[in-house]
């Protein structure tokens, strides 16, 4: 695949100058385009300066506000549930997760639930900024329904991830961020651009019948849980994205299930929502309202050494900490840039063209 | 399968007696058979009775003790360690999760990490707890290694539970509890019995390959992550396990991946523990922290409302609401028994026999 590789820096101030000519503030700006780049940086293309348009063209129909007044409406010491009026959820969930982190600092948790939001970006972002402050990190979000329950033959349910992260001593944090469906929209539109089949157990087409073709879901078909299907487990799946569901817009007064607005902005949102925007759940506990930091940490250290040293299927394939592979993505990416396929490249400069900022040059 | 019919109450009365010739105080008793009882009522029939002789093994090893001095060994107000001095897990789960709910009542959320604790029955029972104080439930526990992490030959993580439980309105309340590998180790017992094979993406072979075989756990295999190969994301079963064991585990002072003490009293305890028994982490949370309580079970009474009218692949499988299944066992079991297969009928009348007390009679 055709691709132009460019600096963290070079796309970073790219990316904060388009949110800055959507009318967000200078500081609204950094932070959105810092959850953005870090997405890429961690080799997750799918959430990154991909999606950026895609933010565009949802503010061009008023369905994000760049001034938008985030405020929490609910709150008792350790838990509270913000209001996002409507803004980017790339700088509403930090909002958030420091209202989490300062809760926990005091009472030894914090749990955020979140409506009148938007897409938030990758969870793993508002996730670490706990394990910085020495505490497990919890990130989770509801978001455009694609996915169907076990049994269903309809998309009931976005891919909606669950994020979990700890702090480590010596080696770098656990984090465990996953989509609760068999796979990630991000690897079905790989896929899709690839022209190759997917694995059975990705997808099913508008019958309901299993299919390997990418295509399907745009022709009425649906992402599944993880599990695939009822014998592997495809309702724990289900059952971990109505979690997802509940907490994030349930308990704040988001939209859930069917209701949930499209990211897309060629669909409208439904006419009759059940709540505010889509919603999030955001948490922190520190580590020492359990046992000593450093007591935990070198015990996550010897967890993270028996993994890495278990024996293996494969003499080729060592065991994979959970958040190793993004990780090693991010150190390369750091210093090597990060590569941005045509059609992305395309995109940016078309964005650059309609707000008259300088061009990214290949 | 040849299996003999009791009532509830005569199962309660007759595993509160074991219990108590086993040393607990009467209260202890009751609680710990309360537990198993309803794993019975809720057709886990894995995890009820079926276990007791389990139970009074370890204790015949010194590996359960009947008089423990349960105690919080560290916290904050809303974070919590408990020490369950290698007590019954079954009777120290709920002592954490009152500890929870207490928090919860104060502050609005309340979190206990478990050590030195043994198998707490089912999860479920434990959730439900808060969701009696409209309270959102947590409860997950790490368990013997029987599961294969995603690449890995080696068993290194229990299957791991978790659950989540929601109160509604006007419906029963939603309870997500599942083991987080691909099936759970009370269905492979069930094939085993049979003589039937599993489906693939259950088990692997002791040399890592997959295998129909469900006696090849026995032999060396694995159970394998939920999502079965890295293909259909076995890597996130792997991940939501991991999260499971840090947070009971690493985080409380108990042993974790390997050195989870087994079950089975035949098999030793690793002979270099990391920590102390196997761990648990309980969590509640109120949800009139983040929204009215009526308000919360009117969205969560529409959101079951809306599953469970979706449109179906087939016109003879609706759409389970997680924790229905359960329920519905409860209701039909409460009224016309609970049915006990011959295998644990035999086992139960020797404990009886050993302890002196009345047997059970067909």
């Amino acid at each position: 695949m055709n691709y132009h590789t460019f600096s963290e820096e070079i796309l970073r101030n790219f990316t904060k100058n388009i949110f800055v000519k959507m009318g967000c503030t200078d500081e609204d700006a950094v932070l959105a385009s810092d959850v953005l780049i870090k997405s890429d940086l961690r080799g997750i293309d799918s959430h990154g300066v991909a999606r950026l348009s895609g933010y565009v063209r949802l503010w061009e129909k008023n369905r994000i506000n760049t001034k938008p007044n985030i405020r929490v409406v609910y709150e008792t010491p350790t838990t509270a549930t913000v209001d996002g009026d409507a803004g980017l959820g790339l700088v509403i969930a930090p909002f958030a997760m420091k209202i989490a982190i300062e809760k926990a600092e005091k009472y030894g948790s914090g749990w955020v639930s979140v409506r009148n939001s938007n897409h938030f970006g990758i969870a793993g972002y508002h996730a670490l900024m706990a394990v910085e402050k020495n505490m497990i990190g919890f990130a989770m979000t509801n978001a455009s329904p694609l996915v169907a329950p076990t049994f269903a033959n309809e998309r009931l349910l976005g891919t909606n991830p669950m994020c979990y992260a700890f702090p480590a001593g010596k080696y770098p944090p656990v984090i465990v961020d996953m989509a609760t469906s068999a796979a990630a929209n991000g690897k079905l539109e790989i896929a899709q651009r690839s022209g190759k089949p997917v694995p059975e157990g990705w997808i099913q087409d508008k019958d309901g019948n299993s299919s390997i073709d990418p295509h399907e879901l745009k022709s009425g078909g649906s992402l599944l849980p993880l599990g695939s299907d009822r014998d592997h487990g495809s309702h724990k799946g289900f059952g971990l994205s109505a979690t997802v569901d509940i907490l994030s817009a349930v308990l704040s007064g988001a939209n859930y299930g069917p209701w949930v607005p499209p990211f897309v902005s060629f669909l409208e949102p439904p006419s009759d929502p059940v709540g505010k925007g889509i919603g999030h759940f955001i948490g922190a506990m520190r580590v020492d309202g359990f046992r000593p930091v450093e007591e935990f940490k070198s015990h996550l250290d010897k967890w993270i050494e028996r993994f890495k040293s278990a024996k293996t299927v494969s003499p080729d394939q060592k065991v994979i900490i959970p958040g190793e592979p993004e990780l090693e993505a991010e150190l390369f990416r750091q210093t090597n840039g990060i590569p941005i396929i045509e059609s992305v490249y395309l995109d940016l400069n078309e964005l650059a063209e309609k707000f008259q900022i300088e061009k990214l040059n290949k």
